[in-house]
């Protein structure tokens, strides 16, 4: 049964970038490369081959890998021929140097994100502009809005209109937002950003990032965020796969995701690990970071969740009872 | 974030029953009872114990566990004292007999649910309607959904509403079922069945189960069926655990079911698969029983799911073409 869904709809698969929050963007050009060839076969409309902040600006950069420092010189080595799949990369707020960010005609990025907290907007659409400028697609991904309160973006969406910003992303960073949650935010969205387009980004916290994702679309989203295998930071991503089996159009091809899942991510996931896991369900329900359940899971414990179900809940250890 | 759903909504836990499929029913007396306590323990309202099948009238019924063909002694064995938690057992037509079933006031058992296929439905109320006589809750469960036709759904309705069957049941068999599609379901059976309560179940190849069973509970559905850790054939259930954590209802506790996982869920995945694995989520998005699949994961092709999808299809192996 496939789903509803305005034929606008676009796929911004994220495995690399999001993926790399995992394996510490331990990823080989070869497999990259495949991801590649692989999206744009199965008629992906963006790949995020991962984060264009500046090594300068952040800590413990030496032992990432590639993906989390684009280079435009390194690109070039990487995807010798660009095909039909456009190139995107994420920066955080305060992490990128303007000066790293070639005109768009000089770089094979289509699409910057920025990423930021809702008290961060205004930064965030300083950075906007600075790309717009030199002539790439933009993005502004309002991170954890979860627990965001009314006041703040009532403002936050007001700075937006009148900003050139392309699409505004609604971001489930802990996984906590049930079907109805997006709902309503698409909705709120639609109302006060009636020239903008919109994005999700879901985390599978609690199973939901598939179902999230379809019934943002059938209200009207066009950018929807997914990765291969659901690879992401502890619960991951909306499965590439789900999507493009079930959303009605008829460009999308499953077999070349089959096939990156069977060479490249199942053997991927007997290494690292992501996915729907206890843990990761707790911080959901809780709306929190998953901060500490990632800490529980490297640690002999993992797998002891009543206890950090109770650390978490107990009301002495939290704020103000 | 907790979900809207009415105040009947009532949780049964096929754990044993449908997780029974994947591990021949091998589970431990001990097993069964520390579930008992810890659904008990949660609020939740049904524990579906095994299926009341006739060992008489299925061919390798000598190598299955107990909780395939339930003994009224040999519950009461099991659980010596009843709780809250009422019990629960599934029945498929042609393969009970009449003569196994005692008279509720002489057995554990509070529920029987029949499990049927569209053309069956009539042997199903007349097995209905033995149950009720003998004072049991009952349920018709009709199978394969996404496979009937209206006009038989139609015959179906009239049948239902003559009939004394308490609840009719919604069942996602091949997983293939998108939350729209559910909404619709929900809303055809509330219209020609509205003197019935309605349930679902659901299947997880395309990581819906819970999302479908969120919105079905949202449109009405009072009997939602899910497993500890979502265990059930193939790509397995809505997880119980996922819907304590949410249904909007202060009676549910988490806590008791978290330690069911702990202590017994999550070595038991070490030995036994089932959950959202690509070969099931193949057969789902292309609305087919999940026997191919199953019967991959038993070759050293297991993972081999792009040579499987082209199998799937290939019009030449099809029927019709």
């Amino acid at each position: 049964m496939s789903a509803k869904a305005s034929s606008n709809v676009k796929i911004v698969d994220c495995t690399i970038r999001d993926g790399g929050l995992v394996n510490n963007w331990d990823f080989s050009v070869e497999f990259v490369q495949h991801l590649y060839s692989s999206l744009n076969e199965a008629g992906v409309e963006y790949m995020e081959i991962g984060y264009k902040n500046s090594p300068k600006l952040l800590k413990g950069a030496d032992s990432a890998g590639p993906w989390r420092f684009l280079d435009d010189e390194f690109l070039r080595k990487v995807i010798p021929q660009k095909l039909n799949t456009k190139l995107s990369a994420l920066v955080d707020i305060g992490r990128v140097d303007a000066d790293d960010v070639l005109p768009r005609e000089e770089s094979l990025l289509d699409l910057i994100r920025v990423a930021c907290y809702i008290q961060d907007v205004d930064k965030a659409l300083e950075l906007v502009q600075l790309f717009h400028d030199r002539g790439y697609e933009t993005t502004l991904n309002i991170m954890a809005l979860s627990n965001v309160m009314e006041h703040q973006l009532l403002e936050a969406f007001e700075q937006i209109n009148d900003s050139v910003v392309d699409v505004v992303y609604i971001v489930d960073s802990y996984g906590s937002l049930l079907p109805n949650d997006f709902r309503l935010l698409v909705e709120k969205f639609k109302k006060h950003l009636p020239n903008k387009r919109l994005g999700v980004h879901t985390h599978n916290n609690m199973q939901l990032a598939f179902a999230n994702t379809l019934i943002s679309a059938e209200y009207g989203v066009e950018l929807l965020d997914a990765s291969v295998y659901g690879m992401g930071r502890a619960a991951g991503n909306c499965p590439t796969e789900l999507l493009v089996a079930n959303l009605k159009n008829s460009r999308y091809s499953l077999r070349p995701v089959l096939d990156m899942i069977e060479k490249h991510m199942i053997p991927l996931r007997e290494k690292e690990e992501w996915g729907y896991i206890i843990p990761y369900m707790i911080t959901g329900m809780l709306d929190e970071h998953p901060r500490s359940a990632m800490a529980l899971r490297n640690t002999e414990d993992k797998d002891k969740s009543v206890e950090f179900y109770d650390k978490l809940t107990t009301p002495e250890v939290s704020f103000g009872g």
